[in-house]
């Protein structure tokens, strides 16, 4: 069986062109005037593009005890229904636990999936087994690797560890990825807030300000460069972080910056919100920053210096994020946004002129699919890639609120939020998941996606 | 009859992968595994790539009543033989002539061409007509105009002339491209240095050096700023002008620069060479620059803040050079390139690990063609695309040599210089120009390119 | 007849300390503990500065037939009613007209001075004369030259002017001004505003926005950096011109900027209040900036890349403002500030811990005697020195009104500030000029200081 | 007895003038034209500055069961023979010794010294006794506190023991240091360039380059605003330490930079001599760099980016560094210099034109005097001061060499330097030292200096 999308405007990273796009076997099939299938998606006033791909979400994370309340069936829901055809999650080992092992408590949770993931693993401790898995972890399909510089006590890893498996990462042709906060200085700046009584959700804000993000990306890139590899740096959030970031391109280094869809959109007004719950439930990090800092993330997508945009998807109910109550360390740490994330890039970037709808797919698909060596299976609209797609109705428009969402959780950041600009279809592999605004996706018809190591950028 | 290139890899701006190529009527008309065509290309141990384009060359340029010695025949015979397969040269009114009449003159040059070409259009004078034309000159095809800030008294517009265009350009979708040196202060040091005696070629270096660029640089940048335009920087040589350009992405506005091979690769020791002729003979305008600058451009090509790479071919033979013995003013200012940017870059930057093979095409062919509206007709190996196309030999070598060169000149700024990566073959619509390293293109055969004005970039 | 100043705490640019100040004969005669003069003020509680130089005025400046309202008389008053004993002011030549023979006119206004005063010579046209009387306009003790890249047809001079000015200055060891505005694009801007209808005076602002003083401010570092001498940049009043200044120090090059004390505590949103009036008011040149450009300008007086605190002072009553009223162009430009200098950067400088009160007398005073060749006659606390003093109570505070203040003009653009931080007394060569906040200065105790050509910086 | 110093040129940070200056019971006691005194000093065509201060000196360092090889007696001999009239050494808890137990140990050492000193505290373990120790070394007068980022294993602190440190400085006004190198990658490099077989000398220099030196200066000025207290960076040798620091200070932080007269003068290319000695000898950390640091270093000291100029002198004989034959890393770390920075700095920068004379009392000097709250007891020419005066002549030239040194040990890094500005007479608390190139200073002379907490800057 075939399909064709008809009348649409294709647009890819790198074009913008009428064409009809024929769908069969899960791939595209032909790209052409005039195609005929079995099926017809009609894309008239439409923008054809590459499915967003998600290059960072924690789904059914372990949390004391629980678990992130989106999983991968409510997840990838949300993301087929915002457009989103791909996500890529961490696997985190316990302290002590094996990579491999890892992998297959992962691999378990995403049986449900309802569109393709992949894994980055996360190296949250180090010694001889890491060392010797990582290879396989390669072989496996999972090509990088993250490495956390705040959770003190649980994740964090110091430089040296960090080094050593940079340096492995450059042997294996991996890319090294950083959640980059001065772990040191943000449990210092915790327990001194809460020993003077801040202990509400803006105390959050407070023990990790923008600097403490920058000390710890010009860090990494160091690491990075003296290992001789480059380096992904997941949610940039400020403009210390993307200066240290466009310091080390200019001197030739290769480093890719994510800047958050929330970071470009919100601010830390938030957490002055009187009300407790509205302000726990922004609490992630890096937390919402001055609005300042969204001109220089925004000036990044534009011009070339930061890549990717994402979510940090790590959705937390109202009540699990109440165990914080009367201390902000014990609120889980994380936001929804995979619903909202294109839509919302779209009417903030697209809409106001900032990027171009060509700018939009590189840095919502194409670049995270380049980098994670995996393009362009995914993220192109080229024949022979997977038919993963959007038909994009620029045109249509609605108020982004929690009653209608897919996500589990009671509530959205985005509450309140018009967006114009929304997925008309969303194609996973050629299947039709989400029709006229209507999510018809399966559960489990999602795929793991082995990567690549590093080739060409 | 179609032609069909097998067993290679193509290499795009984008991707690399295994693929024939088949040719029919002058565009691409497939792309895929076990292609069949009338006469077939053998790519083996090669990458296929879309052909270079030189944004930037000045062939048949009139010059104090003679012209530089490449003429469209010998110029673009050149640019074939390097992989290069199409050129933008600039049509340059005589001051009050019309731009329309311009563009008849060069029509005239351009109909010995061996490969296709397009012009921009200089602003050399301003006025009501020019005014008026300019609307004209863009349904022509001709999209970009270009403006001197230096050549005080012949060439140079001042700042309401130019910020009056760029306000035209930007009714028009056209793009305003800038020669960026302060004109005055060359004006008056070269005055100055001829008046102490300083006549030689050092002297024409000491008279513009990189900061008169960096000035005007960031001073077009800011008209362009307030025209509400993007802005081209042509032969972009210095880490001041570089600057100028980083921190204007910074602050959101579009800018691209231009660094040519030469300057990427050669240093301002050339003129302090004791052979007059052999320092008169790369002297142009910016002239070569301390090597400290190289880093610089270099770094800027991987990072994405300089886009495309140039020649600025405008070659003058040894006697042309000799009407400023004594004078450096009067030395003709320029150098060849066409027949050697190709090979030069990939040695010096892919061979070094500088950029990628992806950012080689995007640099000297895909970002210029998107640019410079004709993406992807030009600048793609995609399916309907012009089958302007270069078989690259990786392992083949030579060491250049004015003695082997197609251009009309007797010596070469690179001679000596090793490279190893050469077209083995070269297409020019279609059509073989080169095979097997044999010239073999007809002049006549290229044609204008008429490009589209401002689309998404 | 000796003054003692007992029991208070002297603060220069350097130092800190407890010690009594005699003065004799207009100068500082001895500094120690336990001195002893015929007659004594108390200066218990407060701190003995250098009395503050403002670099930059306009008083009585010809305008439109008329002059600006405040002039030597009233001006100066106001100077010393806020702890300045020192100014200087413009001599500003007609077209045509020579150097000297503005001096003298220059001569005749300050005849009325209260306090002492020196000029800035402007070159406001370029000839041979002007050349020839450079070198005695630094005989005569003027050894500074004032450079307009705005005022477009007026007083503005284009680069090889400048350069050539330059070049001269550089001979006789004087320090060349610049300011800094591209004076062409202005023009072009309101040209439009006007023809668009936009005649109010936010007309103004939107027609020079910062970056207009950033291309300028850079200009003239490039072209004094070509002439071989420093550079003084008046007014910075944004992030773009103390970059320029920024670079070109990182550079090794000289050069001071001047932020003005409006540009540090006013922003643009006065522009935008509904009193044509009110508006019209702070109608200068810069206009007043958006608040972001504040904590650039604070931050250089920290850390020394901006050298100077200065006034612009040049002030008109709403009446002579009013000759705008319909045309944006014809408001005359310029504050008044004298007076309130001072005690608004004590508040919001030294007050708010952004700087220390040493460096608040370098900025307002020292650096300013230093760069502009009279220091330690001026600027100091030191045996021989001129006695220009304030006795600075930091505990004293008011509401800045103009109905209390000593300038002609009915208004005053910081009426209502909050100041903590006042003159207790200010002395000029010894005379006590105020009392206990009262004026008891005399017209025509002012005499013109002749400064000397560069030396140590 | 007094001494007057009679027809010289004071040269302060500030100022430039003829006087005499006369001195009484180790101060100054008058300055001004005629004085009169028991002894006269001939100053005639010579500067009379402050004396130099040496921030940053080890001498009778422990080291592997032996010291470096200059002690108090011979290191201050030197100092005094090239104008420095006072040094600043460190004093080093073992790991678990309490700081009132090291500052003994120290001023059992400094017993001999032949001029001031005073000490900094280093930090090299954290712990309550320590945290409550701190207030008394501030009593005692040491208002330093040093911390090791490098020397992993021994000295060096982790990120929370500096945070911590750094809070309690800001609770007692102390100025916290930084020897700022991630001693992390440091120690991982030089553990895999041994394993390699690089043992030599040069591989020093690799183990630890730029880079590992601006990323732990750039961590160390975050530690410090977040506990918000100022920072003094030692051996600022790299742009990319000094770009650290001048994006601090535009940050408006308060953070000082002191590049070493090795730094500035000498470049790594001395580590590939292929003299085993002469290389080794070089050996310190940070290690000379690439010449293109040189110019930023300058620049800095010009433009007030950097702050001071030191020696870090700690000298070892050929001897002792033969101890890490076969192992770079047991090559002892540490130059001399003491007796050269002066004439150095003068030939290298004022003599080239990149630094000013006043500017040059200000970083070898005042500065140091007034960060480390000892101005203008010392640093100073004013009445009051202690007599630590150096009277220069800039006419006096030699050809430094390990032969005619006063430090102990065999060789002299600048040997072969020609120097033109040497001390004529070095006097110490008005007791003169060195007359006429002569040492003649007194062991046991020298006094401990107690300085001030945190004050005016
Ligand atoms: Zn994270
Ligand atoms: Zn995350
Ligand atoms: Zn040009
Ligand atoms: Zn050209
Ligand atoms: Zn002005
Ligand atoms: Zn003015
Ligand atoms: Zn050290
Ligand atoms: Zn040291």
């Amino acid at each position: 069986m075939s399909t064709v999308i008809k009348n649409g405007t294709i647009v890819t990273a790198d074009l913008t062109y009428k064409a009809d796009v024929l769908v069969e076997g899960g791939q595209i099939a032909a790209i052409g005037q005039g195609l005929v299938g079995d099926e017809v998606i009609d894309a008239t006033g439409c923008y054809v593009m590459p499915g967003g791909i998600d290059p960072h979400t924690h789904l059914e994370m372990p949390f004391m005890g629980t678990y992130s309340a989106d999983d991968f069936e409510s997840g990838t829901r949300a993301a087929l229904a915002g457009g989103t055809t791909m996500v890529i999650d961490f696997a985190l080992p316990a302290p002590g636990q094996g990579l491999l092992d890892a992998i297959k408590v992962w691999d378990n949770k995403s049986t449900r999936a309802h569109c393709d993931y992949s894994f980055h693993m996360a190296i949250t401790w180090w010694g001889q087994q890491v060392f010797e898995e990582m290879p396989k972890v390669v072989e496996h399909g999972i090509t990088s690797f993250k490495h956390f510089m705040a959770y003190k006590g649980s994740l964090m890893v110091n430089d040296d560890e960090m080094f050593a498996s940079f340096k492995r990462c450059a042997e294996l042709g991996a890319v090294p990825m950083v959640h980059a906060e001065n772990g040191d200085i943000v449990a210092e700046m915790s327990t001194k807030l809460l020993a003077e009584g801040n202990n509400g959700p803006e105390g959050h804000a407070y023990s990790r300000p923008s600097q403490v993000e920058g000390e710890a990306t010009n860090r990494a890139i160091m690491i990075a460069d003296m290992a001789g590899v480059p380096l992904y740096v997941v949610h940039t959030s400020c403009e210390e972080a993307h200066e240290a970031i466009r310091r080390a391109k200019m001197n030739g280094k290769r480093v890719w910056g994510e800047p958050l869809i929330q970071h470009l959109t919100l601010d830390d007004s938030e957490y002055f919100n009187q009300d407790w719950d509205h302000a726990a439930r922004r609490v992630m990090s890096p937390p919402f920053r001055d609005k300042k800092h969204q001109d220089s993330l925004w000036a990044g997508l534009a011009s070339g210096t930061l890549s990717c945009v994402a979510t940090d998807h790590c959705a937390f109910t109202t009540e699990q994020k109440r165990y914080g109550v009367g201390d902000f360390t014990k609120i889980p740490n994380g936001t929804g946004g995979l619903e909202d994330r294109l839509p919302m890039l779209w009417t903030y970037g697209v809409g106001t002129g900032r990027i171009t709808m060509n700018e939009f797919v590189a840095v919502t698909s194409t670049n995270i699919a380049k980098i994670m060596g995996m393009y362009p299976k995914k993220g192109a609209v080229l024949v022979g890639a997977d038919a993963d797609l959007v038909v994009w109705d620029p045109e249509a428009s609605k108020t982004i609120t929690a009653s209608a969402q897919q996500s589990a959780i009671d509530y959205n950041v985005f509450e309140g939020k018009e967006v114009k600009g929304l997925p008309r279809y969303t194609l996973s592999r050629g299947v039709v998941a989400v029709a006229e605004g209507k999510v018809q996706s399966r559960e489990g018809h999602g795929e793991f996606v082995a990567r690549e190591p590093m080739g060409a950028v």
